[in-house]
């Protein structure tokens, strides 16, 4: 949201006056403004998929950007399947534009993910680099010091994917990302996940507008906190997403935002149940897509 | 949100209505504007579903607004029929808004249609009153003088469904049907069906500025004319539905929006393809409305 003290000084009140094409707000946006960032599909929001059935359903859907989870594609393929999986998605009009969220627990899993990513031929390595202290995973400041110099090795991109409150020294908000990657290479930065942003109690539209400098990455989703934190179809969450897509555009976000719809369907429940949810979903971050281009 | 009416000056107030608000554009839009109307389910949506998956599937969709379809209710069924069928709409926090489209050929037909909405206690009847000429449909003023006064007697209100092109003398657009209903009785009025309005050569929006004194419901969809019309999830359609709810929001339309997505999936095809379909539709009207209040 914008500063409206500052928004409603006399100069901008009179450029508001005169065509309301020089500042944004939620009554009145520029004119032209364009929707710079791509909406893709976290693995995750198939996981219950085998490949084929995800990019069948991402074509069902119109959905052409994807991030791998190593469940689609595992970590230690070889070059030739890479190359087949890869081949596969071209099939189906899809690009693997990342991997990830890949946990990181040690110098030599910072390394393989980065050859993992390179094989591949993605730009961006979604990443929780830990270090564990008494059976706990917690954010690590040497494994991103690590990361850092990987980035420039590899020329690859980082981004460091924030949890939520129920791990609180392990990435729990975007501002926390941030904070421990701010003053490395530029190459690390930040997946914003935006229902664990607001579980922890930040504004994800706040964080993008706060963290857009070092933002490459977006897990885009709504979510209920009562009477547990759950993962529920865009329209019915809590969180409002028309002020995150304002704010994505207002920064000029040119990555990718994508879906990840972290439900687990009941055993015996309906076939396509999660599908009809993801559809849900795609449908109304679409219809806000459209909207913010006014 | 703020409130922006107290939050205004007078001046600036002044300014902003010089500059915005006597007019509607895409890259400008008045403060503080409500989506009046609600978002419903056209039967026909659900015209593969018994009554109990219409309203469950209703319910997962947090859809609350029905137009009832023969094939869920038959217009023969027995005042204690309905009951039940209306108890059962109110378990699943259902309400039948309307019945139709209901194909009326005589004049005993608009009766029957009208013993029928008002057994169930609806408003509005959605119809399309027509004579057979050469074994053909065609609209036919007789008809709807007929009905203007079945509205005055039963106080209902009929709203005329706009098929296409291919039927061109039985209410192609929804201008036909506005010509058709302006000097009878105001309770005769239209269902703007804006797929069809849109496949006649019309702009579905256009048509909602000129014609909205007499709207009283619309059917909401999205197509695609090549190779031959068809129905498609919103997103992927040819029409700007983001202009067509603006233009409802503009107009102050405080009817119903219901989807009818009318598509016949294929035989063998994946069980749940067409809810996937609707749901990707819900979401994205659902995201228009959100974005439409600003």
């Amino acid at each position: 949201m914008i500063d409206r003290r500052s928004f409603f000084g006399l100069g901008a009140l009179a450029a508001f006056a005169a065509g309301c094409n020089t500042v944004t707000s939620r009554s009145c946006r520029a004119a032209g403004r364009k929707v710079q960032f791509k909406f893709g599909m976290a693995g995750f929001s198939c996981h219950l998929m085998t490949v084929d059935e995800t990019l069948a359903f991402m074509k069902k859907l119109d959905m052409h950007y994807l991030c791998i989870k190593d469940f689609h594609l595992p970590m230690k393929s070889t070059q030739a399947e890479i190359d087949a999986f890869k081949r596969k998605c071209a099939d189906f009009d899809v690009t693997g534009y990342g991997v990830g969220p890949i946990y990181m627990g040690s110098d030599d899993e910072c390394k393989r993910a980065f050859d993992y990513a390179k094989a591949i031929g993605v730009k961006t390595v979604v990443a929780v680099p830990f270090e564990k202290k008494e059976k706990k995973r917690m954010h690590s400041r040497a494994r991103c010091e690590f990361l850092s110099g990987l980035c420039a090795k590899y020329d690859l991109r980082v981004a460091i994917h924030n949890h939520g409150p129920d791990i609180p020294d392990c990435y729990p908000t975007g501002e926390s990302s941030f904070n421990m990657v701010k003053d490395l290479d530029p190459r690390m930065g930040l997946c914003l996940d935006i229902g664990h942003d607001y579980r922890a109690k930040a504004n994800p539209a706040d964080s993008v507008r706060r963290f857009h400098t070092r933002l490459f990455d977006m897990h885009v989703k709504n979510i209920l906190l009562k009477p547990k934190y759950h993962a529920v179809p865009m329209p019915r969450g809590e969180m409002d997403l028309w002020e995150v897509v304002n704010a994505l555009v207002d920064v000029g976000y040119a990555g990718c935002c994508s879906l990840e719809y972290e439900s687990f369907p009941r055993k015996g429940s309906k076939p396509g149940i999660k599908e009809m949810d993801v559809a849900e979903c795609v449908g109304y971050f679409k219809g806000l897509m459209k909207a913010a281009e006014g």
